[in-house]
């Protein structure tokens, strides 16, 4: 388990006042961008010079309270199931008070970057996905 | 059924060189905007003036495909299940060839804009998808 | 000069209201990935394979009239000073009306894609920028 | 003077490898949001219940140096020019280094919510902006 803080900034809000539900998933992200750092794998190191990269296949979200601009939240992620080239990731969106305001789970492949074929979750990302983030700060 | 036609633009995709996965929300959105313009709700206007809102209270996507700058796409919408104050709508997201290279589904619930409880789907609109959508040039 | 067509989507837009100031230089940018299209300069080709990129070393932008979800615009370019390695873009926000809302300016130096070093601007951009934008359709 | 610290999210990049560069302009708004939140001004709050809003009139940025995914930056944020109803903020965007890696200016005008119309800065706003900025803690 893995928390990301965060607020909610202008720019993720729309006209009608609230969080843009897109923005949602962006928040995510940002979430698991800091949690794979915190795992030892920079995303963006992973990109220029690793040898797979880890695209997302699906994702799906509820939107189950409205966050407006200043409003601060916590992303909690989980390891959902892990398969032999796929794991899945799970966040909850959480108030300060704790009141969960939405939900994201995002799954995704690991593919060779030149081959762009599936191959096996590397064993250094399984092993750190599986225990890593049980040690982790929050 | 309605198409919205557009192209993939450099703010749209990441340094992995490819569509960033929660733009593809956003396009479904802007597909939304523009079928919901032609069957005569401008979502500006219902901002503004309207007397309820229509937020998204579930949203999923697949990724099938890899998506680049300056790709054509067009976004196939077609209306899923109507309720008493929710309606789902269906994305397929194809290439100018047909092939579909990811698909978004959106769950709206009508609310009261004051109130923000949930009210029966008003029937103009509730008419307008299920017959206008229909008659619309794609 | 070339007319790019486009209409504020509810993303482009933030909880105030009105489109998102920045958000007003990602709408330049859309218009200057069509506008160079048309001038025979594929922007994600240039990328994937081309010898040189033309980053944005400096903009600005002025802010004269509101726009709205679902407003239409019309961004008009021009071209400014062209340097020996740079060029300026000069783009107007126009209402259907007529009415300037807004302004945008880009300056572009072209690098050499490995050596990240200036370059002269290629002779086939340079004459495409300075007589191919005269004939181009609006 | 003000520091905003954050990092580079793979959003926040484009194809070509590095910052978009429209996505300059919306960091330096993010600090800006947290600026003002620690001179007490909540932009959330002004958006909702304030007599008053701060539209942005004018922009500009240069782009120094190239950003990647996962570069931590701090934004330092001056108070540039102080009119009768405008004001400027000056950031600069440095690597942990301290290398400045771009800049931007925001011009802000102060207008009635109700009215649209210029007014005088708040004397509340304008007393943070010239002493507040000087003690707030990095």
């Amino acid at each position: 388990m893995y928390i990301y803080h965060t607020s909610i900034k202008l720019h993720d809000t729309d006209a009608a006042g609230l969080l843009f539900f897109a923005n949602q998933f962006k928040l995510a992200h940002d979430a698991y961008e800091t949690f794979f750092n915190a795992l030892g794998f920079n995303l963006g190191k992973m990109i220029q010079s690793g040898t797979f990269v880890l695209p997302i296949v699906h994702a799906d979200a509820d939107f189950t309270a409205p966050l407006f601009v200043g409003d601060r939240v916590g992303i909690r992620i989980h390891l959902g199931k892990v398969g032999r080239s796929s794991f899945t990731l799970l966040y909850d969106i959480l108030r300060e008070t704790g009141e969960t305001v939405g939900r994201v789970k995002t799954v995704h492949v690991a593919i060779d970057k030149q081959t762009r074929e599936k191959i096996e979750l590397p064993e250094r990302l399984k092993m750190a996905l599986m225990t890593g983030g049980e040690s982790l700060p929050e």
